[in-house]
């Protein structure tokens, strides 16, 4: 068995130095041979299946086919042609007639399917443990569940018998099994993947997920993946923009300490603050959000009108083959017989009011990060109690389709019984590259060695922040600083303050003659000039333009030299507009000007008249 | 009775004039009594409580309440405090114990409530025959229906008695009415009117809608209600811009004429050619649209899960008092008991299918341009088929709140038999200005008076067509004119050309020193300036915020006077970037220049060398 590591990177760097495909497919057949676990595939290529589609691929060139000769394995209820279908459920399977259309793109992409991964019976489920097929085995302990629903996708990442895997996630079933093996789950934004192909859970909510070994592999899987499809209706065009650095500033909501649940797990409790740690470690700032409406929006997957959609999806099958699903997953999809279309309606609307709530509060920070998994559950213990332990698992999880939220999970530390800690990050939709750049420098931070491998993280990437999130920089001067009259419009326009600053010294910094409110004009001089202070506010391109647009003259937009030697765009005055305006630059700024002219207005005021 | 005009303008004119607000009172209950119609009005204040309105007021100030003293209708499922809200149904009624949210903004407006009107029962119907109340009379021809479930609102607005009407719009019932009552319907974006204190028909799709004479008043009274509303978990921030000229070039999307329906009515069929030919002489490109789609999204309304909302709304009363409820509107709400959770969501999934489908379609045109009914029915066709009528009558609005489209019913001419013809005028969710502005211009055209009231269309208001589409005005002075080496950048950002200009005699421009390519800069002077030769670009908010912030210093975004006496934003200098830059002034502009200096240094290049 050859030692190649199998992250995207070294395995193309194996190619260009000559290694043959056929070597990596002996080592993916042979690592599986080493595992050991009946229980990670439901179906298998065989060797020669697999050199056949080597010999498909044509010569190595990953310029056109990123994805050239690597393996991956497919969750079995996303459809590969030649490979039945089975949702977990033999009685269900069925021979697709062709790829789900994300297996299409990456096996365009050059990747090589493996297999087909065993799951909980028809996505349902946390655990990993509600199957007919053998229970896979945790990659990190065997006595612990491997988590689900997307159980093989992740034992089989974690123990490097491929680069990738494609789980699915409805309810936390692409993060709770990555967080259980010590690797990463990509859960991207709802309809960023096709869904074509995929057999439904909750056709409202269900993603086509990714897992790999780091937050790279994972994104460049993802960008492959992503697409708009016409046959999917749920699809929608969610821009994969390259990985950048992350943002330098980051405003983080962490659930409040009062409302985290960890079900008496102290280790998972303080390796969780042992992540936030890091996070803080790498410039973010930490807020904590009031968690309750979170949860009451994740009891409405299982207590409320989803369980409907899992019915809805398989209700022929079901109704005809009722005795032969496992037992717990007839008893949850069974369950949703008795609601009616007005309990349905209901949901939607208790869902809505949530949304309606938690928009604001979403919107209030660039992302959200929470444990992945409240605690680890041996398997004898979920097998005891199989609803409840299942529904602890997706105390941090059942909440994010719902609310239209993408994330990530990514091992986060080790914890002090040497289990996995992870934690996932959470965004808005959309946002799935901001979610994977601060995952990728989280993962970075950790040290980690990758999945079950010992495979240490390759240090060649740098590590660090930009501004690159798409949003502008703004640099106030006067009536829009906080507190001032005007900030309000930067508020209203979604503009988030980032820092204060000051400006080079090479600015002067004058009172517009009869304004209302009063304002300054900042004019950039060729000598004589001071440092203003001056706050630099974000905003995106849209509501930039809207507000650059409303700007009244002598004012203007245009380049700002700060005294750290970056600029940024902000306002500037048109030297024609300084007609009686009054040189203030020495009062550093149009804080300390506006206080002190009140002192002095409050002097005046203060004089007794006679 | 005072011969006062009710709409807006007028009335206002009228208070600026003197005329006493009691005066205006009892001319809205002098033509109730004229009216001789016991179905209009389920409730109405008495003539003491509208001079407690009145008084309330404070003196005529149009300017802190737009809305001063103008009297409206409020359709029975919508509170009203001292009113009974019925919903159609009296054993339905309860006391509100505040005023819906769009009642409340009216009222701070100004608006004086004259009362509540009938309408079909629970909103469920397009007739306005579906209640225990009488049937208001059609205000055009009292054989035929009013149309519903605003049948009240409706009629009350055509006949003169209040300036405007709230209705509720869930699959037709603001614009049926209108259409049939030869008034303005208005049915906003879904959300963009608070739905608090109204009684819900399809929680999903209910829009509050308004009833008026002209297009203006209509959008005036949209523009004071529309608000987002955090108690209302469908209400969504949609802004209600000013109402400004429609755009000069439109494409209006109609249904292909083999898919159109008139159920034999020729004469509605000829109105709505005339209508389209009047759209043509506006400047519209009319495109057929094959409407398949359309209309199966339609029969998704009451053929699929929908009709749960309405169970869901009223459940607990429906299954107490179900023999108190119209036999119509019980068999058809009956219906949804036998629906279940996943019939539910069978209906959402069809429906979303359709949107997808139809996305490109609706965002391939303008606008849309439908018959607002099919054909007019006698009050004893709809009695003797109470359900096919209803349904034929819903061919051109059922659809459109299930794809999230805004629109406006508008009377667009007479049929040769003298019937009113009205057309619907369509477009994309927050489209509402767009519609609008179209159909102040459509219904200008038409010269018809206004609803019954035999008043003339006041001509005072300019027709005609504008840029004002959202986008902004970027003045461009040099690099970025078309043809010169950065014009490139304003087409890849989607700008468009408007046209060759010149600014205010106020500006000088410079050729800035070691620029590649060479770029001037314009700054304006106290004294001594130019006019210089500038071109107009437009675009988008997000491209114009991308392109300023891209913009490298000395040059920046500030606002250029024109000529013509207006300004736009555009390219000037800061002063301080001028050092060694040439004075070029007297060129008139940098195409001038730059052909000049070409001409010169071509001059230098024909030298020979010695």
């Amino acid at each position: 068995m050859s030692d190649i590591r199998f992250d995207i990177g070294s395995l193309h760097a194996a190619y260009r130095a000559s290694t043959d495909i056929a070597e990596v497919i002996d080592t993916v057949l042979a690592r599986i041979g080493a595992a050991g676990d009946p229980g990670i595939f439901i179906h298998l290529a065989t060797r020669t299946e697999l050199l056949e589609q080597a010999e498909a691929l044509g010569p190595f060139d990953p310029a056109a086919k990123p994805l050239w000769g690597i393996p991956f394995a497919v969750k079995d209820n996303i459809d590969v042609v030649g490979m039945p279908t089975t949702a977990g459920c033999a009685e269900f399977a069925y021979a697709p007639a062709r790829d789900a259309t994300v297996v299409a793109r990456l096996r365009a992409a050059g990747a090589l399917v493996v297999g087909k991964t065993n799951l909980d019976q028809f996505a349902t489920g946390l655990v990993g443990a509600r199957t007919s097929w053998p229970i896979p085995r945790n990659a990190i302990d065997p006595k612990l569940v491997p988590g689900g629903s997307s159980s093989g996708s992740a034992v089989a990442t974690a123990r490097g018998i491929v680069c990738f895997a494609l789980g699915t996630d409805t309810a936390g079933s692409g993060r709770i099994p990555a967080g259980l093996n010590n690797i990463v789950g990509l859960k991207p934004t709802v309809g960023a993947l096709s869904t074509t192909g995929v057999v439904p859970a909750c056709r409202t909510l269900d993603c086509v997920s990714v897992f790999a070994l780091t937050v790279d592999d994972a994104y460049a899987v993802f960008s492959v993946a992503a697409a708009h499809d016409a046959a999917d209706p749920y699809s929608r065009a969610v821009a994969a923009l390259p990985l950048a650095a992350r943002p330098p500033v980051l405003t983080v909501g962490i659930p409040a300490r009062a409302d985290l649940k960890f079900f008496g797990d102290a280790s998972m409790q303080a390796g969780f603050e042992a992540g936030l740690a890091a996070l803080e470690a790498l410039g973010a700032r930490l807020v904590e959000i009031p968690f309750g409406d979170f949860y009451a929006t994740a009891d409405l997957l299982y207590e409320g009108a989803w369980v409907a959609e899992r019915y809805a999806a398989i209700r022929d099958f079901f109704d005809a083959n009722e005795g032969t699903l496992h037992p717990v997953t007839r008893k949850i999809i069974g369950g949703a017989r008795s609601l009616s279309a007005a309990d349905a309606f209901r949901g939607l609307y208790a869902l809505q009011a949530y949304k309606a709530r938690l928009a604001p509060v979403i919107a209030s920070v660039d992302l959200f990060c929470v444990p992945t998994a409240p605690t680890h559950y041996t398997v004898d213990a979920v097998l005891a109690d199989p609803i409840a332990t299942n529904s602890r698992l997706g105390t941090y999880t059942n909440f994010v389709n719902l609310l239209d939220m993408c994330g990530i999970a990514v091992p986060a530390g080790t914890r002090g019984d040497g289990l996995p800690m992870s934690v996932t990050l959470l965004a808005a939709a959309g946002r799935d590259g901001l979610v994977a750049a601060v995952a990728r420098d989280l993962h970075a931070a950790s040290g980690l060695t990758l999945g079950a491998t010992g495979w240490r993280q390759s240090s060649a990437r740098p590590v660090g922040a930009s501004a690159e999130d798409g949003t502008i920089e703004l640099v106030v001067v006067g009536a829009h600083l906080s507190g001032m009259p005007l900030n309000g419009q930067l508020k209203e326009a979604g503009a988030r303050f980032c820092r204060l600053a000051r400006t080079a010294p090479a600015y002067k910094l004058y009172e517009l003659a009869g304004q209302t409110p009063p304002k300054p004009g900042l004019v950039r001089v060729g000598s004589g000039g001071a440092a203003i202070e001056i706050e630099v506010w974000r905003l995106c391109a849209d509501a930039f333009g809207r507000f650059v647009a409303a700007i009244p003259p002598p004012l203007g937009i245009g380049t700002i030299e700060l005294d750290d030697g970056t600029s940024a765009k902000g306002f500037l005055a048109e030297t024609a507009g300084l007609a009686a305006a009054t040189d203030i630059s020495a009062y550093g700024g149009w804080r300390s000007y506006v206080s002190g002219a009140n002192a002095i207005q409050r002097q005046l005021e203060s004089v007794p008249s006679n």
